[in-house]
C-alpha cells in the first residue's frame, strides 16, 4: 500500500512529506495507522548522523500512537480497532531476558537491531527507519511483539507520549532507580525526560525533587510535574555541585542526568550521596563516547547506572502509565505543549530545539 | 612511650625497623598492642607514592589485630585485654551516615582523613601513617570509634585479615552487590580480595563463581574459596569477554574487578549481563585516574558501583566475619599463607608482589 511519511534525505536536512510504499503485514505482523507521534531529541540526534551510522533516506519517529488496521496470520494479542503504541523495544515474552522479569531489553530487540530488512520504499528504493520504528509515517507494519495494546479512552495525541519520554523518565524513577519514599532527588535538565523523572519521583513518594536547568522558564513549568526546588545552573557556575550538596543536606539519594552532557554526568555523580547515592544517566552522548568517571568517586559507595526506555517492558508495563494518567497520578496534558499537522513537522523540531516545546506532537 | 615500627623513609624504599615515640591515649582514645598485621597491595601502592600524596617517613599497615592495653578517659566500649581490630574507617555511630544504616562511610572518617595530627614521632619529627591507621607498629593509639572489639577465641594472626582484604571481598559480595542466591559471578583477579569475593558469593548462594587470573596457580588455590570455574585470561586474549559471556549464558549477574586495571574494569562491565548486570570495581587506580566508561554499555541496563571496605561498618558488622569463620562458612586459615616476624617485613612484600603469598602477615 501507499502512505504518507515525513522523510529525511540527508544529514540535518528538513523533512519532506512523501508518498511511500509499505510492505503488507506478514505472519505475526500488524498494520497500524498512526494518529499522533511526539518529536524527541533522539529524532534530531538521528537526523544529524552522517553515514554510516546515519542511514538515508530515513523515516524518523518513535513516539507514536495509533489504531490497528490489519493483522497478519497468527497475530493473537491485538485486533483491528485496538489502540496501540508501536514500541521501540520488542517484548517477545519468551526469551531469557523477558522471562527474567528484570529488564526490558528483550533478546528479540537485540536481534531486531541487526535486522535492517526494509518495510518502506520510495520509488522502489528502501527507506530506513529509526529504532525499528518510524512513526512519522501514517501507516506502519510492526511485529506483534513490538506492539503494545493500550486503553482506548485516552486520546492518541496524549497517549503517544508514553512510548518514549514518559516511559524513559517515569520508568527511570520507578523501575531503574526505584526511588524510595522520603528520599531526595536531583534532576539535571528539565526537558521532556526530566519532567517525567520528576513525575515518577513524585509517584514514588520522594520528599524533595530538585530540578536543575539553564532555562529559568523551565522552573515554573516543572513545578506542576513535581519539582519542588528549581535551581538555575547558570546562577551557580563552578559552585553548582556544592550548592546542590548543601540543598540536599550532604548529597542526593538519586541524581538523574537528562541532557546528554559528560560534564553534567560527572556533576551528577559528585552530587550523589557518598555511601549510597545513585546516578542514573539518561542523556545521550555520541554512540562511541566514553564517560570519564573518577574512580575514587565511585569507590566511596556511589553507583552509576543507565536505563533504556526507563527499564519498562513495552507490552506488559508501558500501558500501565496510562492508568497512572487516568488516575491523576501523572500528568500528560501539560506535557504535550504543541500539536501540529504532519505537514508542519519541521516547525515541531524548531519548537523543540528552541526549548519552547516541552513536547510537540505531529498528527495525521 | 616508645615502640617498634617498620618505617618507610622514601618512595619505593625498603622498610626499616625503628624505635619510634608514640603519644599516649587522650580522652576517647585507646592504646593497642598489635600482634599481627597483614600486608596488602594498598600498602605497596602507598609506598610507591611520590610527595605530596606520599608522606615520608610513614608507618604503613592497615590490616592489624591486637589487644587493648590502656584506655583514655571516657572510653566505654572496650577495656584493657579486649581483642580488637584497629579500623581504617571509623564508625562513630551518631553521624547521619552511620545512623542511615546504609553505608560504612562515617562522617567522622571523612573528617579524620583531613586530620593529619601525628601520633608517632621519630627523633622528635612527626611520622605519617597510612589510612589513619599504621599497624606496622607494635603499639598504636586510635580513637575509640575506630576500634572494633572482636571475639577472643580466634588467633590474632588469623583475625587480622578481616580488617581489610576479607571485609573488602566478602563485604563487596554481601553488602555492596548483595549477590542473589543462584546467580553467577565473575571475579577478575584472584588475589587477596578476589578469593574473598568468592567466599562472599558462596555464602550468598551464588551457583557459579568464575575466577579469572593470569596466574594459573591461582586456580587451584581459589577453588577452596568457592571458585567453581577458573579461566586463564592469557588463554583467551581478545576473546576473553566473549568467552566469559558464553560461560555465563549471556552475561554475568555480577562482575568484580579486583586488580586495579582500567581495561579489566571495562571488560567487567562488558561481561555483566545486559539489563541487570552489576560491576563492582574494587581495584585501585591512581587516585586521580578516571575510568572511561562506554555510556551505551551502561544505558542498556548495566550498573557500575564501587565499595570501600566492602561497605561493612567497622564496629557493628566487621566482627561478624569472625562468626562466619568460626561457623565454617568462610575460610581464613588458608588465606594467611605466610607469617613472618616484623623484622622480615620486606620479604613479606616480596612474597605478595611475586604472587606467592595470598596473604603474608607480620607478627610482633
Amino acid at each position: 500500500m501507499e502512505t504518507r511519511a515525513a522523510v529525511c534525505h540527508a544529514p540535518d536536512a528538513a523533512l519532506t512529506i512523501e508518498t511511500v510504499q509499505l510492505a503488507p503485514p506478514g505472519p505475526g505482523e500488524v498494520l497500524i495507522e498512526i494518529c499522533a507521534c511526539g518529536i524527541c531529541h533522539s529524532d534530531h540526534h538521528q537526523r544529524l548522523r552522517e553515514p554510516p551510522s546515519g542511514l538515508y533516506p530515513i523515516i524518523l519517529g518513535h513516539e507514536g500512537a495509533g489504531v490497528v488496521r490489519e493483522c497478519g496470520p497468527g497475530v493473537e494479542s491485538v485486533r483491528p480497532g485496538d489502540h496501540v503504541i508501536p514500541l521501540s523495544i520488542a517484548e517477545c515474552g519468551v526469551c531469557a531476558n523477558c522471562r527474567s522479569g528484570r529488564t526490558n531489553i528483550c533478546e528479540a530487540f537485540l536481534a531486531d537491531m541487526r535486522d535492517k530488512r526494509p518495510r518502506f520504499f520510495l520509488n522502489g528504493e528502501p527507506v530506513a527507519v529509526m529504532s525499528n520504528n518510524g512513526a512519522f509515517a501514517q501507516h506502519m507494519v510492526m511485529p506483534e511483539r513490538q506492539v503494545a495494546k493500550i486503553r482506548d479512552d485516552v486520546p492518541l495525541d496524549i497517549a503517544c507520549a508514553i512510548g518514549c519520554a514518559v516511559a524513559t523518565g517515569v520508568g527511570a524513577a520507578l523501575h531503574t532507580a526505584r526511588v524510595r519514599e522520603g528520599s531526595n532527588v536531583v534532576i539535571f535538565g528539565l526537558g521532556g525526560v526530566g519532567v517525567n523523572v520528576a513525575q515518577g519521583a513524585r509517584v514514588a513518594g520522594a520528599s524533595r525533587i530538585i530540578g536543575v536547568d539553564v532555562n529559568p522558564d523551565r522552573g515554573a513549568a516543572a513545578a506542576q510535574f513535581g519539582v519542588t526546588d528549581f535551581v538555575d545552573a547558570r546562577a551557580h557556575g563552578d559552585r553548582l555541585v556544592d550548592h546542590l550538596r548543601a540543598l540536599t543536606g550532604g548529597g542526593a539519594d538519586y541524581c538523574f542526568e537528562c541532557v546528554g552532557d559528560a560534564t553534567l554526568m560527572n556533576q551528577a555523580i559528585e552530587v550523589s550521596h557518598i555511601g549510597w547515592g545513585m546516578s542514573v544517566l539518561l542523556g545521550v552522548l555520541d554512540p562511541s563516547a566514553t564517560l570519564p568517571v573518577p574512580l575514587t568517586s565511585l569507590q566511596i559507595g556511589r553507583t552509576v547506572t543507565g536505563s533504556y526506555m526507563g527499564n519498562m517492558r513495552g507490552r506488559t508495563q508501558l500501558p500501565g502509565l496510562l492508568d497512572l494518567y487516568v488516575d491523576g497520578r501523572i500528568l500528560l496534558d501539560p506535557f504535550i505543549t504543541h500539536r501540529l499537522p504532519i505537514g508542519r513537522i519541521n516547525e515541531g523540531f524548531d519548537l523543540m530545539l528552541s526549548g519552547q516545546a516541552l513536547r510537540a506532537a505531529v498528527t495525521f
